[in-house]
């Protein structure tokens, strides 16, 4: 598809995040079985949950559009992805592979805020207020969640590597 | 190398950083030559500078810890170069076009912003004072970046490619 608009480059995004949405769908029960700390555990399964919604208001959104959310494949999320289960394959320590789960994970939300920021903002200069307003929700909920990783990164995981 | 230290893991996001940071500098001047806006090119062509500086930084703590810097290939990084390109070889409007490099730049930049923000904490926790300082400049000056890009957008691409 030729960007030519605003509207072509804002669908091309949107189905880029659908694509990361998915993949991060996938990944995330193997990072809660790869985690040892239970509130790491707790996190990368609430935040599955959380993702399924993410994905849901996505739905809607093409749903309102008349457009299909398929047709690209999100490839840095995949490389994000590739990363992460490298690490869990070089294996270690369990406090450092959690630590290295929590950097995998906040590289995965900060990936998502960038993306997030960017599509709200053109689905409000589009005039399409529902559409920002959905989105608006998710961009919040990764910075949530990108919070709540540098609580249980500083809290809990990371001094326990530090002993390792 | 299994991660059995929190140093393991330094070192190895470390080496991960080395290798993001030098596709970024392959992949600037590519996106200053694809963007047309005057503003833009010329916010490429400051941060090539500024990511040399970057991966000089890292280079000094290599020196410092005695290690190599090289050995990791950050495939997340591929990713996002890689769907820069593609954005490119899409072609249309070139206000679009500019949006949407600044779209993937911005994901370029939060990469990093969650990258340095894990190795400075983790330097600060080594006791590695000096590295804790090098990492926390690089680390303002990716978040100044995407904060010049946000502005960029907003003042400049966005209203043009909202035209187009």
């Amino acid at each position: 598809m030729k960007l030519e608009t605003l509207s072509d480059l804002y669908l091309e995004q949107l189905r880029d995040l659908y694509s990361a949405e998915t993949q991060i769908i996938e990944a995330l029960p193997k990072m809660e079985d790869a985690a040892s700390h239970p509130e790491l555990k707790q996190a990368f399964r609430e935040h599955l949950e959380v993702t399924k919604r993410q994905r849901d208001r996505l739905d809607q959104i093409f749903e309102d559009l008349g457009k299909s959310p398929k047709g690209v494949t999100c490839k840095a999320m995949e490389g994000l992805v590739v990363e992460a289960q490298e690490l869990l394959k070089q294996g270690g320590e369990r406090d450092v592979i959690d630590a290295g789960l929590i950097t995998s994970a906040q590289r995965i939300e900060h990936y998502e805020i960038a993306g997030y920021g960017t599509v709200a903002t053109y689905a409000e200069m589009l005039g399409r207020r529902d559409d920002h307003r959905l989105l608006g929700e998710t961009l919040s909920e990764e910075k949530m969640a990108d919070d709540m990783l540098n609580r249980i990164a500083k809290s809990v995981v990371n001094p326990e590597a530090m002993e390792a």
